[in-house]
This record gives structure tokens, sequence and C-alpha cells, in this order.
């Protein structure tokens, strides 16, 4: 079916791209992952590799994004949220070898200062994660700008563990993430949650 | 004179890899970039693009690890390093346009998966910077175990807030990450510092 090869593609060029980035993705390679004949790309995305990296940057980060408020809808509070967040991105790590992790960051920094296009495009799909973070985030009682700032340091964390992670082929990284972004929301909720408290008298 | 050309082109190399990755850099562009004649790169780096990769990674990255000791060995406490290193990060990379941030991040995602050697080259480089963090933060009151994992949590806060910052055009993802940190820095030394004050009595 046509619509399948279509999802096929899409779906070959996000593991590619967060295993080896985009630059390092040649069409060949796709089409050959996806089991898709070389020229099915170019009709399903006439733009070529630029247009198909639009796609994926914007569907497989807003399914990360997804994946994560399903942990922070899931957790009663903010410290199991952290928690949950960082163990099952390390559990997930190492399932894949190493090679599975934030499905955009790669890229992000391949085209950051090379492609204004995609550049927008990965910036959107951050500016989407912090937007649904600061709403979902399970700590009620911490102030709006509060809350983005949190949500802004937990996804830095994140990445940046990833950087290392897969580099020193640990989970290490992440669980000093972890635990910074821990101690972090301990500080906040205790600074925030008494002066909410204090407000509410 | 040879040894400048030598020079030259290592420079040109780890300017071009911060801005753009190694994927999407080509000898050519290279060669341009360090006024070197093509053929002088294979003279000095008879391996090729991988041996100049190696080199730069290397260099680049012990370059960028003694630059954040420099802040910590002038800040006469861990707050004050924590706020220095990330304001001089945020300065740097607005000075920049956003192009110019940790010399080895793009190329340690592009290898994680694709290049051994060059991955161990990656993994050396933060190895070096934990094990330097550790012995110079100044913040000799924490037990080593806790200094390695808030040096490993500093290192992911500031990769991260990279990602983000140079995606998004905006220093907010380093002023969120230095606040993380910052938080999480008094958090470990009000429990262990007080713990090595009740071990000292």
């Amino acid at each position: 079916m046509v619509s399948d090869t279509r999802r096929r593609i899409v779906a070959a060029t996000a593991e590619l791209f967060r295993r080896q980035g985009m630059t390092g993705t040649g069409v060949n390679q796709i089409a050959t992952a996806a089991r898709a004949p070389f020229g099915s790309i170019y009709h399903f995305f006439p733009g070529g590799k630029s247009q198909l990296a639009e796609e994926v940057v914007r569907t497989s980060g807003a399914a990360y994004g997804e994946h994560v408020m399903a942990i922070f809808a899931a957790s009663p509070d903010l410290p199991t949220a952290i928690e949950t967040a960082f163990a099952t991105a390390a559990h997930a790590l190492v399932a894949a070898g190493y090679a599975d992790a934030c499905p955009i960051e790669t890229i992000a920094l391949e085209v950051a200062s090379t492609n204004e296009p995609l550049r927008l495009a990965t910036a959107d799909v951050f500016a989407g994660w912090i937007e649904e973070g600061v709403r979902h985030l399970p700590a009620p009682e911490l102030p709006e700008p509060v809350r983005r700032r949190f949500v802004i340091g937990f996804v830095d964390c994140l990445e940046g563990a990833f950087v290392l992670a897969r580099a020193m082929r640990s989970t290490e990284p992440l669980e000093a993430a972890g635990r910074m972004v821990l101690l972090a929301a301990r500080a906040e909720i205790a600074e925030h949650g008494v002066a909410a408290e204090q407000r509410g008298r």
C-alpha cells in the first residue's frame, strides 16, 4: 500500500537520524532500510531529503515529547516523574546498544548553523516540549515562570546526558543528570511551595 | 612554515566541526578555510579526515576542558564557579551567533554509533573533563563520589543547554541549566558539607 510505503520511509529515516544524524544518512540508505524503491522517496517527498528531514524532525520530535508527557501524567509528584523519566531513558538506551536516544538531537546540532528551515523545525519541537512540559509538570505549586525554567533545565539535563552516555557507553551520565534535576526540584518546591502556601492563607 | 600550515589545518577543522559537525565537513572545505593546499592535509594526516578528526577531538576537547578548569580555579566557591561558567558560555555563544559552542558535541553524536575509534576519542575527552573536574571542583567539602556525580551532571547540563540554545537562538536554556546546577550544588553542600563538619568533630 502507498501509505504503508510512506510510513516506512519516515520510520526508517527517523531511526537512521537517531543513530547517525542527517548529514551521514543518504537517500539510498533510507530506501534500503525502508524497503522502498529509491524513486518512491521523491514521489512522497518532492523536496527530497530536506523535506523528509523536516517531517521526521516534527513527527518524531512530537512523539518523543508525548512519551515524556505520559510519564509526567502517570507520576503522583515531580520527584517520581523525574526518577521515572531518567530511569526509563537509561533503560531504553541500554536496550538499544546506546544507539537510540533523542530523535532530534544529532540533527539539531548538525543544522543549527547550516540549514535555517531545519533549524526552525528543531526549535519548534523544543518549544513544543517546553510548552507541554510547563502545562503538565506534576508540580502545580510552582509559579509558571519557575515551571518554565525548570522544564527547560530538565530537557537540558536529559539531552546533555544522552551525549555523554552515548559517547561513554554508560548510564552514569543519566543517573547524574537525574540526581541534579531531583535536587533542583526539591529546592524549587521547598522555596516556592512554601510561598504558595503562604499566599493561600 | 610547515608547522604553521599544520596548525591552520587543525584550527580550521576544529571551527568547522563546531559549526556543522564532522560528516558535513569535506576535506576541500578544510583546505580552503585553512588556506592550505589540498594535498597538505594528506601530507600531515596520511589517515585523512579520520586521523585529522581524532586529533581535533582530542586537542580541542582538552583545550575546552582547560578553559572550564580555569574558571573553577579562579572561583572562590562552587556557586560562583557555576554562575561564571554558564554566564561565560552564554556570552561566547551569543558573540559567535550561536555557531560556536562545545568543540566535540556534534561529532560525539555523529560518531557514537558509526565510528568506534572516534567514539573512543570523544569518550576519552569526556572522561578527562570528569577526572579534572573532580580534582578541581571548588567544593573540597564534598566526598569524592559526590564530586564525580556532580561534575558529570554539570557537563550534562552544559552540553544539553548548548543543543537547545543553538536550536532556539536563545540563552534561556543556559540560564535554566545554570540555575539547576546551582540549586543542586547548594543541596549537595548543605547535605555533605554538614556531614563533613560532623565527621571533623
